[in-house]
């Protein structure tokens, strides 16, 4: 018996000072179980997507969800981490929980609170998802630099490309009133260094990187055989993860190799090719990220996903619109939560209630969520089932 | 389709000073794959318990698995934590893709490095496990303390029963050749304030407190249709897990509320009573947990626990002998390895392979991991199903 989404829950992502991560986790909670139309007591298990590492003293966030109402007292709840695809890993283990016959009805908080900690804080706690024996003291931009660089020095300067792909995901952003940054870019502030748009880690730039931002979203699912109970369902046509090696040496870091293993097993699952996506929600903490998640999932060959920028391919009225939501550019980037706010723009697109965010007639959408350097790799593709 | 254990591996718990956590986790991994007789490539799904919280800097530790085997690549991995039950986590997470037909063949691995920190670094990074909104600042030791303190005021003092438990832990675990601490000690030293027992926090003396320890725990699991072709196959008559409120303000501390609950859970769904369990594993994270286990799981009326030790019940020996191996007073408790350990050796014992630590004739093995001061709560009662 597979798992259904019936409904979700998102608080704005951006800098919330007085929010606590237990009130984010709440917030997103509460909504997500009122837009499922469910009580709290229906709930049979809880999951949680949390990376945490340091950036709040909460290491154990799990069962904070259960204060949200006296009747989840005794529900288990449980955190699951990887790196910045926390979030897809507590849905794919909640999903596991509903097909397993543990559970009839889910709970999915995905949260991170980010901006306790300054900048080089944040930097230092996100490194913990390197490997630390030959990584230590390398930050995620100087590590997305590197693979930039290799990519740079494969594929010729992609500076351009990268530029157009923030330019895209902050318009995105625009339609989107849960994103972070809403603010349009131009492409030659993107593609110059400046005061405002430093070099971070060569050859990335300011705008190449995604925001530190605080933020939850949420999921109810319920057994597929519960759905007609609900106003609308979601089904998944695939949900496939695969982990690679954690040491880069051990890797060609010039393509995202298990997130292509990842995509072709997603489409084999669900019967389809690339062709047949509708919109995509993908990982794009670094533009360059976003560049060589083009060529993972067969839009493009490898070294040739720029001229999918060039012709407009990924863009709102494009072939197939990537990060409509304005990705983790824009949208912003609470690692823990990144995977299920992609699942809650993915569902909200196959049921045609993403607001402006909405691709019209959106009847397949792919979620890539990504923990590390390409380390762990999620793909999920979502469909309207009611 | 449920899950049975086929195999296990076990680290000495104990200082492994020049032993990285890596190298922990692939030493416990290799052993179980070994035992089980399978080969990597077998392995459909890792699964990772892992507390941590700046314990190591390794903080997207499940990848760590696949630097096993070639072999490995591409296998999905996934940390789940619920602070000191992280390992049973793992071992539920992981049992849900077999029983979801999503792995037939699973690999769990508990591990824990705790050393690298110095005790008030550790005693920073277990505290991360509590309410950070009203506990903050506040030891383990020390909540165990109050707890103990609020037991003792309602029932009376209890210092030598607690000693006692201290004991009879020190005792089995001289059975235990992978336990910390193989040593001898006596009720007098337990029970009397020195120089070498201290009072940490009172009630509770050094001896009341479990240890400080690296070490890691594996298991894989089948399919149960593949159980056939293993030397052993351990089942789960039951697996039940609950979660209670984080903040202890909003329990009754004077009993394990949630963990009652959970046993309860546990021997309906087995079908049985506590008289029918042979050898039990139990949590004591301090000697006042192993104190109130007693009376959660229904051994004695709740404030009555003490009568079991005075009457030797839970000895070697007795009706029902609680932590053979040593429990984690003795045999150590590297937080996220310690419900992977609990497995091991309850599998162990029903498969009639636990050593010096063997109670003759045991068929039903019951496991409690707890998490937090009662806040996660993981009952397994298992048996030999070949």
């Amino acid at each position: 018996m597979d798992a259904r989404i019936v409904g979700w829950g998102h608080t704005r992502f951006g800098v919330h000072d007085s929010t606590s991560l237990e009130t984010l986790i709440q917030k997103a909670a509460a909504e997500a179980i009122e837009t499922a139309g469910i009580a709290p007591a229906d709930i049979d298990a809880i999951w949680l997507g949390h990376y945490n590492n340091g950036m709040v003293p909460d290491a154990f966030a799990a069962s904070l969800v259960l204060g949200l109402d006296d009747d989840l007292r005794f529900t288990p709840a449980t955190r699951v981490e990887n790196a910045c695809a926390s979030g897809s890993a507590a849905i794919y283990a909640a999903r596991n929980a509903i097909r397993a016959g543990d559970a009839r009805c889910v709970l999915v908080v995905g949260v991170e609170k980010m901006t306790e900690l300054d900048t080089r804080g944040v930097t230092e706690a996100l490194a913990g998802a390197s490997y630390s024996t030959e990584e230590a003291g390398v930050s995620f931009p100087q590590i997305f630099g590197r693979i930039a660089a290799g990519y740079f020095e494969k594929y010729g300067d992609q500076s351009e490309t990268l530029a157009r792909i923030a330019v895209k995901n902050h318009q995105n952003a625009l339609r989107n009133p849960l994103a972070h940054m809403q603010r349009e870019v131009s492409f030659e502030f993107c593609n110059e260094i400046s005061n405002k748009n430093p070099m971070i880690a060569a050859p990335l730039r300011l705008t190449d990187c995604s925001l530190i931002t605080d933020g939850a979203a949420a999921l109810v699912m319920v057994s597929e055989d519960m759905a007609a109970d609900f106003d609308c369902a979601v089904g998944f046509r695939a949900a496939v993860q695969m982990n690679d090696y954690l040491p880069m040496s051990r890797r060609d870091m010039t393509e995202l190799t298990a997130a292509r293993h990842t995509f072709a097993a997603a489409y084999e699952a669900a019967g389809v090719t690339v062709d047949d996506l509708d919109v995509a929600e993908v990982h794009d903490c670094f533009t360059i990220a976003e560049l060589m998640i083009y060529e993972a999932m067969g839009l493009a060959e490898t070294g040739k996903g720029a001229g999918l920028v060039a012709t407009g391919t990924t863009m709102r009225g494009g072939r197939l619109p990537v990060n409509l939501s304005g990705g983790l550019k824009a949208k912003g980037h609470p690692v823990g939560a990144t995977g299920v706010s992609m699942h809650v723009l993915a569902s909200q697109q196959v049921v045609g209630r993403a607001g402006g965010v909405q691709q019209e007639g959106a009847e397949l959408a792919c979620v890539f969520n990504m923990g590390g350097s390409g380390v762990a790799n999620y793909c999920s593709i979502l469909e309207a089932v009611k």
